[in-house]
């Protein structure tokens, strides 16, 4: 400790070594020292380690996200006060939610500056499932970013480097140093980008499961309840899902597939994933809630529903997408009835192979990882972060769990556009061995098993 | 995990934050991959931090300690097999036990090869106090190594660039990451260090108190335990004492006035320490036994104590330090009976002040920690690594714990260049503090609180 009583960077490593509380000023010295270089990577690396291991107090983990949400610009949206929503979700397979949501909700007149992030792992990513349309631009200037908003009412784009530097230094130091799978890292490093939002309300959906972060729904639980009390500490009124995250959501999974999904889903075209619809109308109809835009969850619900129905969720999505420098053809074909255009502008691989079910009964699970793995190790998601993707990769189930389903009966399709069994030779075993069938009913999916939140 | 199963660097930091044993090869891949960087400072901050949380078996300090030992070129003696031996003390307040050791053993046809290290905080440094003598060299050649330990028999210098690479890294990291503390790291490092010296033999000295590292004896004999073991697997031969560090060894403390001490010692001067006297002969007789030069310990102190009385101990002291780049008029100078000329070589700070007692007694301690501080924060110690020395701050002690001193008797020396008060404004409240009398008569101080060790 030096003479004056003010901690050297080094000290507030002991200090946290040694579980004790760091105060306000002390987690804003040492965010402030990335900027100044005082904070090295080595002390990054120790401190990150010192953190993870002897965890945040909830106090702690609130004053770690505001000095990292004003370690750069910040978006200010007062001409839209108590408008401004986002959704965040830990990820998941087939977790296209934010898709058809964003537009939804410009359509019942929210605001949503939507900050997106890219796959991680077999988790896709919503950026690189827009980017399989052709021309989309995710990374927009602060300019862009309020011209969008304030004309179509959402946008869907990726972190600038001016907006929360150190939550992106932080985040690179955390991934090659095994403190990723911290609760107080991970909230800090979630609540911090969507404060630079400077949002009124926010949904936060933290998965459980085989292809979660947190395994089980009690690890989930406890994340999400400390999500929740920091995010209200930040005056975002806040509400949490704990969803389920071991089958697949919706029906696609892959990037251009899902993109296709999720138009579907806002063409409310029959034979659209009934499963993703209730997610999105459950959470856009939350948003609407708790911006007192409606009264009840059912009015909710009913309202995201409608712009569906109504088509003018699609026309939102149009209008974001050529604010984000789609070609107006382009993204007037993709919401055309014309279903061969669009599968050549959202291109799947030409090589097909089918699942097929070996037993007769009821479909108990699909197995979300196996077909997530799939996904990625051909070419749908990344293995190093530098990895070019084929968008073109995509699963589609034909079913979902508790549907029926016969010995030989295809249940699922995988495209791909090279020799998969090549490129991954667990391919067809794992498409196989992901579906589970019971001889006995098996009741529909459960998706949401707890939430938290006062509205 | 990648599929290979040859974890990576990150892994690696992942299995010691969650407690698992590294095995060699693990411990290797992670010290070689400091040479090739593909161990960066982020990742050895955050492995650091998990070592220090989650600690470290003995195994996996062995392996780290060889790994460390490797990481550049040894020492290697195979000429003088069985005799090369060393000491290592975990540093303390006038602690230069290994200058008038260093030329004893030497005296006593042992073969010395001692790589010192610097002052740390408080704690002076062997090799600064050397340097107090003018054109006294540390850095020397591995071709000077060798031709100092095959001619004189000892030398002290310091650690070769080429040598122990991985412990330099390692210790800087450790030095501004909070995790210098660790029993695993602290043992690794010094072990690596003695390791490269090729020794047959080693006294580890483990201090406890006030200005030691360990606080506590229980701490420190912890620490020694594992320093023992692991010595013994490293195929040295080992024995560890104990010892108390809340009063500073000896009379005096500073750089060149600990270079006047050991000069007196070894010249046997009337009025030497006689704490000083025992605690080498101690270390010293123990590493003839441990060597088989001796039946008994007694014996083995015996030997030690006749090097200094017949002046064989000073002659070798002459021979390195003219072997380290002092002229051979200083050498002859230093050993001579002429007390004004040692003292214009190794000066003294021209501003006396005296400690003087408040009250009639004896001495019951004398505060080493506060007399420490004094010594550093005057110059003879560093600040910050960058710090330019002032060999000639000192304190002398006129008397020791145990002795009667009487009200307003003095009973310290301060000697200083500079206002000292201006300096540092505590000095005179230090150093009438530093000393504690009781009315009633006290045992004189008992230095070894345990061993370990089978000689």
């Amino acid at each position: 400790m030096s003479s004056d009583n003010i901690l050297s960077i080094p000290d507030l490593i002991a200090k946290k070594r040694d579980g004790l509380e760091l105060n306000p000023e002390e987690i804003q010295q040492f965010i402030g020292g990335i900027k100044t270089r005082d904070v090295q990577d080595c002390h990054a690396g120790a401190m990150l380690m010192a953190m993870f291991l002897k965890g945040m107090t909830e106090g702690e983990i609130c004053s770690l996200t505001t000095s990292m949400r004003d370690s750069g610009e910040r978006l200010k949206w007062p001409q839209f006060r108590g408008l401004v929503v986002d959704k965040h979700s830990t990820g998941g397979i087939g977790d296209k939610i934010s898709i058809p949501l964003a537009p939804a909700l410009a359509a019942c007149q929210l605001k949503v500056p939507m900050m997106s992030g890219r796959g991680l792992g077999i988790t896709g990513g919503t950026l690189d499932k827009l980017e399989s349309i052709p021309g989309y631009r995710t990374q927009l200037t602060d300019e862009q970013i309020v011209k969008l908003i304030s004309t179509v009412g959402c946008g869907i784009f990726s972190q600038s480097p001016k907006l929360n530097p150190a939550d992106r230094y932080l985040y690179s130091i955390r991934d090659v140093t095994a403190t990723v799978s911290s609760n107080a890292l991970i909230i800090s490093s979630i609540l911090s980008k969507k404060a630079v939002e400077d949002l009124d309300a926010l949904i936060l959906d933290v998965k459980y499961g085989i292809s979660a972060v947190m395994k089980t729904p009690e690890l989930a639980e406890n994340l999400a309840h400390s999500l929740y009390k920091v995010s209200e500490m930040l005056g975002i009124r806040t509400y949490c899902y704990i969803t389920e995250m071991n089958n697949p959501i919706g029906y696609c999974i892959g990037n251009a597939i899902e993109i296709q999904e999720s138009i579907d889903l806002m063409k409310y075209k029959s034979g659209h994933s009934n499963d993703l619809e209730e997610l999105v109308c459950e959470q856009g109809g939350r948003l609407l809630l708790l911006t007192d835009k409606v009264k009840t969850i059912e009015q909710g619900r009913e309202m995201i529903r409608e712009t569906f129905k109504n088509g003018s969720a699609l026309q939102k999505f149009h209008d974001m997408i050529i604010g984000q420098g789609v070609s107006e053809t382009i993204a007037k074909q993709l919401i055309s009835d014309d279903e061969s255009i669009i599968g050549s502008i959202l291109k799947l691989g030409d090589v097909h192979y089918q699942g097929i079910s070996s037993d007769t009964g009821f479909i108990q699970s699909i197995d979300s990882f196996k077909l997530g793995t799939i996904v990625q190790r051909l070419g749908g998601g990344r293995l190093k972060s530098t990895d070019k993707l084929d968008y073109s990769v995509g699963i589609r189930l034909l079913k979902h769990v508790g549907d029926p389903i016969q010995q030989n009966e295809p249940w699922a399709i995988l495209y791909a556009d090279t020799d998969a069994t090549q490129r991954y030779p667990k391919v067809l075993d794992d498409l196989t061995t992901s579906l589970i069938v019971s001889s006995s009913s098996v009741e529909p999916l459960q998706r949401i098993y707890k939430v938290i939140g006062s509205t």
